[in-house]
């Protein structure tokens, strides 16, 4: 008899965005109402950038004749891509890594969600509180969360709390852990860590052997030059740390789908006998066993975002998107809301009035003035009471859904 | 500490082509010799066909324009080309499915490497041998295969040999195993499985409660009207089997990245306590968390293939492939040799000549003829005195290595 992975059945039946998505729908066939904006899901709104353009048709028109035609890539992905990397998001910050120490991948999601497989189903987790659902259901899925209470809380993962109380800036465990979730600049909150706070973590984990799992899927929008763009700038990183890197926020490529990840050669996890084992090439295995690359087209996408033309048009977006930030910033401050992040990153993150739940206030949002954000508890326990603002709409639509919840807060 | 998931260490080092690929390199370095011709990997070589490459055209300048971008798309893929699906791939055989029941993936690997998630680490898994190398070796990583034997095989996989002796008809396993993998078009013998074979496969599933796992990625290259394209031809499939495409062969798309799952609503498997759970919602579930859809461009490439342009570019292709294999299954059986595939599948598998080992006359070949093809052991034990050659080269190369083959054998 087949049977079925129970560890699936733990997990809440919706996504979170899926269940958002629903409750809109709900919304929509209620009211009959157009003109409904999202300041939700984080998806970028804007135009590819001409250089990306550019580079895909050339790479459609390639793969039409017999010269330029390519089949498989290799399944870490084209040098020429590896190589722009190496040499534009880390050489310029001292960093150097070689070549097969980058993973291209099809966006942070696949990876995020796929690096759990190369550890041990029993490694305790933590990770800080409110965050982006994926490293959590990635781990209970294969039975590594244990089960969830009646908080949403999962029994063998340890929640480090980040709240407008500690400032966003989450505490050491008070025990060991094997492994850690850090996203920085963070999804949901839109807070950055300093140089310092992340050296207490890698200090920690090479301390204690755990293994950090670090997103950076958001580096772009830093705009404070101490705040750091990866943790390989923190001395010690590399013996501790994979990365995640996405293209989606930082070109525009969330329907494109690149991005890639760095696991140092210098990186090992422990068998029980206590030998060491690197996990590069373990990474490598896996990936060349369950992925084929990601598309040649997406690649040549990607590559182009690193010339000149390239990154002075992606900076504009970064930019455009940024302004959005800043008057929603502006904006529920001087509604006398408390609002957090979006400085160095496309989130703000708001706590509700009144003390009104996320999804009360959603929902009250949503039928009050027609604008979807997301309810803070979908991110974690530590995110109730709050909701987030994703700044990736366009200014007219941003604009209109500041004009409309102005109005509605005022009534 | 961070413990590494030990399953890892139990498989061969390398993916069986990273293998090849290496010996290829030590003849290259050893001999400076041009033009070795690889007749290896089953990588396609023939351009994207027009109407394809004007697709992506056109996606390529929406994604430039305000109006046509597209951010994230749905995780199970866009509709108009789970429609396309459903209605091109499926209605004309005369299978009713929901479009929800498809979902759109970046290539057959990735989902049949990733399907195994959903089944319990301890549920017994058969194979067909020899193998497509995925099946086993991502139900190794995460425990399910057992241990390795010094001949390579997994201590808790059934194998079901395929070899001349039985005409490559796998036979019925003699126990109960709770989930089966099937390759039709088979990679690597290139052979098939009439109808009438295939109802038998259906019936011991339904009758034992296995889950099939059907991969008919090479589908396209059937000729005989009687062979069947999908497993939803027999009654009773739709609810013991799910069925993997990948338009890499259909439609030369190993670099573009894109193919489809099915997996029918009426699937069900069990819990320990004997509820039945479907299959359908968990796959969703499983996308959602872990992946993000497949490139925006490669399905519009893959709605291209379905536009009566489409079909008859492809299906060229096909034929041009299909010439290869042809020429080679003539060759070599006029050398004398044993062959079989090579009529409804792009691959032609072939006994070594003397009982020489399939390694052996792997390195025999490329040294003496310049030619690379795929040891058979590769993909199982019983693969062993067996070589895979593809027809997925040129003309001009296929006939070239046929000369080559032809005097490196007569001499």
């Amino acid at each position: 008899m087949a049977l079925v992975n129970e560890h699936f059945l733990k997990l809440p039946g919706n996504y979170l965005f899926a269940d958002i998505a629903k409750r809109v729908n709900v919304f929509r066939t209620t009211r009959r109402q157009a003109g409904l904006i999202s300041l939700g899901i984080g998806d970028v709104t804007q135009p590819l950038c001409p250089a990306v353009i550019e580079a895909m048709h050339r790479a459609c028109d390639e793969m039409g004749t017999d010269e330029g035609f390519r089949g498989y890539g290799p399944e870490q992905g084209y040098d020429f891509l590896r190589e722009a990397i190496l040499k534009n998001d880390f050489l310029p910050r001292g960093i150097h890594l070689d070549i097969d120490e980058v993973f291209i991948n099809d966006g942070a999601k696949s990876d995020t969600g796929n690096i759990q497989e190369l550890i041990r189903w029993d490694n305790s987790v933590g990770v800080t509180d409110p965050i982006y659902p994926v490293y959590l259901d990635s781990n209970a899925m294969i039975g590594r969360a244990g089960t969830k209470d009646d908080e949403g809380r999962w029994s063998n993962v340890v929640y480090l709390p980040c709240t407008a109380e500690n400032g966003f800036v989450p505490a050491l465990p008070d025990r060991r852990v094997d492994v850690i979730y850090l996203c920085y600049p963070n999804n949901p909150t839109g807070t950055v860590l300093t140089k310092d706070e992340l050296r207490k973590w890698v200090n920690y984990a090479l301390k204690n052997d755990t293994l950090i799992f670090f997103d950076a899927a958001y580096e772009a929008y830093i705009q404070n030059p101490d705040i750091p763009h990866s943790i390989y700038e923190i001395r010690g990183a590399r013996k501790c740390a994979i990365e995640f890197h996405s293209y989606s926020k930082t070109a525009g490529f969330t329907g494109v789908r690149c991005g890639y990840t760095i696991v140092p050669k210098d990186l090992t996890a422990a068998t029980l006998q206590g030998e060491r084992i690197p996990l590069n090439p373990l990474w490598l295995r896996r990936q060349s066993t369950k992925f084929n690359g990601t598309s040649y087209l997406s690649q040549r996408a990607a590559e182009a975002i690193y010339t000149p033309e390239g990154k002075s048009q992606v900076k504009e977006t970064i930019a455009y998107y940024m302004q959005n930030a800043s008057r929603l910033l502006d904006t529920l401050r001087g509604l006398g809301l408390e609002v957090y992040g979006g400085e160095n990153a496309p989130y703000v993150w708001m706590r509700t009035p009144d003390g009104v739940s996320s999804w009360q206030f959603f929902e009250q949002m949503l039928y009050g003035a027609q604008v979807v954000c997301t309810p803070g508890v979908g991110f974690g326990p530590s995110g109730e009471g709050y909701v987030r603002f994703t700044a990736f709409g366009s200014h007219e639509q941003t604009e209109e859904a500041i004009e409309r919840i102005e109005k509605w807060m005022k009534r």
